[in-house]
């Protein structure tokens, strides 16, 4: 396909949490488009959304939306990705999807412009943004990896209810003011809306993010462990993961185990590492208090790196604090860092 | 001594989040008390308190308080067990202290009743109760120990405002007001009190718990690693922390990867461990959602462990999440368990 100098382009869940920000970013990004659809549910259908000062309004997706798209952003959830991303992949649109419903899938490239972003260039339509949680890590570990090897992480999240949607975004708002007015807080969106037992997020901690799976692990804990894998290209790397919604808006932040190939690399070799690291932003001062958090990484849009500390028993081992907004990096700007990597490379 | 039937009682620092805890599981666990001295600072002699129905003058503490004192409970901070714990001693109390000032002071106990109860015994006159975050953790993880052996911890802990004093409980009641309110949060107290800076903690995650020391680690990650090697009589066991204060108000949780010494054990061998050992309770059922918060362990007595899960890559290595109340088994009740294990056993 020769070069164009715009695009057309669908946003497959215009209205939910991560399609606004992807709305959002594609405005401020100033993303070469000619032609942009806004899609969601029949419930959506004819409501405006505001566009670069224009009412774009809002249309139900169906396969014949993809008529004549380029590329198609999606973020409506599994179910939405299984039933029309390849409708839209056959009527010719690159499809980059925001749910886990093909990242595992052989043949489809899981991105981090940053760390994988040749893979692309072997899609066959589809393009696997990976789960939020996931993103932040391999960004920050990728540029360890290459320069000193790496064989092992252990990770424990602290992660945000936004990356819930925005019932959960609510459901902490109501919660946070029944609190305050001294009521019961009423519990239905968390830990995961389908499951029958839900409890408070508010002013609690919960270790479950998706349902169980194998082995004890929730589908979170296995999506960070097997995306890192396949992002990084290492099968042979151990990952283990504990994964745990805070009563937290936005960001995830991530205290990170990880042991490397080498036995006498200093934390100054690390953030050497960090600091030319792209979309990274090393934030470690311990003697100043500087170290990132949740409110501080918030619409922001690198990953914030700190508390960089050797293990105290092991030489190779390395402990590391990790942040990024999870509605950006973790989802909505990573989408769009692939969708301007498939235009630059012209890899559609 | 000869033994006696009942005690009488010192509590330093009845006035804080933990003085006023003792002096509930004092009445609650009905101690044999003789006569009771609710001792604080200048500040708070001669406001009252209730204890058992009968209103208590508060008293300021000095040397002379501790004349006829048979036990005194400390929490009222390090300068104030530094400057009258050894004035307490010497006018022949033993000092059960719930400070860092003497827990990693040779020759003085360091303990967990459940844990390490026979090393009261060799008390010289102080007993240290030790930190919040360390007791959960090694109350779980000695029985493990004891039976399979262990060489490696790494925790992540989900902290509880609690944990920092009264002011940072009225921090995070204030910010949530201000937030709820469209108000600008102030933060004046986390994540240290006395430090430059300070951060909101109200939907954060604070990576900063005590001030910054050696190697990046702060002083609560050094008292996790150095209190635990203290309080399971190993020296070689690989411990290593990172400390997180979250916008909870009680009962921390820790993400803990642990490595034993047998690669053939099962998740069923911990679970079955883990069920019959002193004060723990099993809530590690996935299929029913089942697994402890901190919502769900406050105000109860006992450390609660789930999530308990094989690593998927180590033998050897297992994942758990372990909660408990950090004012009760934490702080007070590990305190006043000392005190009881001392009466019981005539170690005066």
């Amino acid at each position: 396909m020769a070069e164009k100098n715009a695009y057309n382009i669908a946003v497959v869940g215009a209205t939910g949490a991560v399609g606004k920000k992807i709305l959002q970013i594609l405005e401020e990004k100033n993303f070469p488009i000619n032609e942009l659809k806004v899609l969601a549910s029949k419930r959506s259908a004819g409501k405006t959304i505001e566009f670069k000062g224009e009412e774009k309004t809002i249309e139900e997706a169906t396969p014949e939306s993809f008529n004549g798209v380029d590329i198609a952003l999606f973020s409506a959830g599994g179910s939405v990705t299984k039933a029309l991303a390849n409708e839209a992949v056959e009527r010719g649109a690159v499809v980059i999807d925001n749910t886990s419903a093909f990242r595992m899938t052989e043949g489809v490239p899981l991105v981090v412009p940053e760390v994988n972003k040749e893979d692309i260039k072997d899609h066959k339509g589809i393009i696997a943004n990976p789960n939020c949680s996931t993103i932040q890590m391999v960004a920050a570990l990728s540029p360890i990896k290459e320069t000193f090897g790496l064989s092992r992480i252990i990770v424990s999240t602290y992660q945000a209810v936004s990356g819930a949607g925005d019932h959960a975004i609510s459901e902490l708002e109501k919660q946070t003011e029944q609190y305050v007015n001294g009521k019961e807080m009423e519990a239905n969106v968390l830990p995961v809306g389908s499951e029958e037992k839900h409890y408070p997020i508010a002013f609690n901690a919960l270790p479950q993010i998706d349902v169980f799976s194998d082995g004890g692990y929730t589908q979170e804990e296995w999506k960070m462990i097997n995306e890192s894998k396949k992002i990084l290209h290492d099968q042979e790397l151990s990952v283990a993961a504990t994964c745990v919604r805070l009563p937290v808006f936005t960001s995830h932040a991530e205290s990170v185990y990880i042991e490397i190939d080498k036995d006498d690399v200093t934390v100054e070799d690390l953030w050497k590492v960090l600091e030319s690291a792209p979309g990274i932003v090393l934030q470690d001062e311990p003697s100043k208090q500087v170290y990132p958090t949740p409110l501080s990484s918030a619409d922001k849009d690198e990953v914030f790196v700190g508390r960089v500390r050797k293990d105290p028993d092991k030489a190779n081992g390395f402990h590391l604090w990790i942040v990024s907004d999870n509605l950006v990096k973790g989802a909505a700007l990573n989408t769009v860092q692939i969708a301007q990597s498939v235009v630059d490379n012209n890899w559609l």
